[in-house]
């Protein structure tokens, strides 16, 4: 069983309809998380309606500004992906997600990630995740209903919490994302430092980067590991104390 | 693969969004042979908003007055059951459903039946069924909408045709072995060289460190980043042996 609630993030969610018939969903399969990061459309009459009864549910949704608000304390995030990329992130279908947040969340809690209904998630989005999954969907037609995703990954994510077998690492637990942040904005302070990193251009090569430790899943110790080594070898690069904010998304 | 389509029967259903939701569910799981039996409602703008891109199969739906013409020429039917009876029929769950399926269509047509919105499937429709599919769900708010059925089995139908073959990334190229060898070795020397590693027992610490990229799966990019930044950083720690080629990456 997971000890953390699962969390569902959507992400600028267009449809109030959607917002609620994603509460309904959640609800059916015993979850009751719902975050809501910077929405576009109202709460509305809609909204109460397609959420049945689980308007406890959509009523006790939090809204957020920033997706990093949303998975604050989080330690595994898996975003949605509409179609396949061809990107460096893990691909996951959704029987494979659903097994992975289980066991993620019996330390930490875990959240999944929906992009808004026609965009989907940008990659300064998807720069905060470690991993994607995607639904199999036709060809011909992928236009899967948002509130239809969440659907089914919360049914996945209830079936797996019914055989759950994956094998927890107690000794290993997941940093917290606002952590690796920190580490990021160390080693970008580094990089730039010994000019690695042109001051210019620093951003796909951090991306680069952080696909590479998003991907990796870091574990506490790791993070400490990195963070000590990047003082041991730039000691006079002091880190801020404070994670940085979306500067990729700026431009 | 089916020979034959799968069907989806909606029994009696009574709002038209749930109709028009349920030919979008089916066909972004590239089905389209959707049977009304009976339906309680019109197929009117509601429903036809919510096929969205689904509108053919929607338009496409046949409507027949009794559950025997619906599943008429099918070898396999299965009735949906929203909760579990103690009733005489097998009870798949949705895996065990869509397997059932796929085996019995490629003879002969497979039928999914789902009951009406509130009174599902009575005695006297489930008679017609082989086999009963119960949807698992949360057991204070069972409420699973009709459409949300129709997509969690159709995208289990989906799922068991096996049509999600991992995507080859093409442009990420697995780091060779030997490559990473040469990283963990030049990374060694560096942490050694600074202090970050004792000289005595360096090997607790970098066996977490081969875990942790080892996990991530470098491609052959990243690992050169990676030799980038240990020269940068420590650019008078000279590795043993030739780094690897191609340091256009790093900039």
């Amino acid at each position: 069983m997971t000890k953390f609630p699962v969390r569902f993030v959507l992400f600028e969610p267009t449809h109030p309809g959607n917002v609620g018939a994603a509460a309904r969903a959640l609800k059916t399969m015993g979850f009751n998380e719902l975050v809501l990061v910077n929405p576009k459309c109202e709460i509305n009459g809609v909204a109460r309606a397609r959420s049945s009864g689980a308007l406890d549910v959509l009523l006790a949704a939090r809204v957020v500004t920033t997706l990093e608000a949303a998975i604050e304390g989080c330690g595994f995030v898996v975003g949605t992906s509409a179609r396949r990329r061809r990107l460096t992130w893990p691909e996951f279908d959704p029987r494979e997600c659903a097994a992975e947040v289980v066991a993620a969340s019996a330390v930490r809690p875990a959240a999944i990630v929906f992009g808004a209904e026609r965009a989907g998630l940008t990659n300064a989005e998807m720069d905060r995740c470690s991993a994607l999954v995607y639904i199999p969907s036709n060809p011909e037609y992928s236009s899967l209903n948002l509130a239809m995703a969440v659907q089914i990954l919360a049914y996945e994510v209830r079936f797996a919490l019914g055989s759950s077998e994956k094998p927890v690492d107690s000794e290993s637990i997941p940093a917290d994302v606002a952590d690796v942040e920190r580490f990021y904005a160390h080693l970008e302070k580094v990089l730039l430092n010994r000019g690695f990193l042109k001051s210019a251009q620093p951003h796909a090569l951090m991306r680069r980067l952080r696909r590479l430790f998003n991907r990796a899943r870091l574990d506490v110790k790791e993070l400490n590991i990195m963070r000590g080594i990047l003082t041991a070898l730039a000691p006079d690069v002091v880190p801020d104390s404070s994670p940085p904010e979306d500067r990729d998304v700026a431009e």
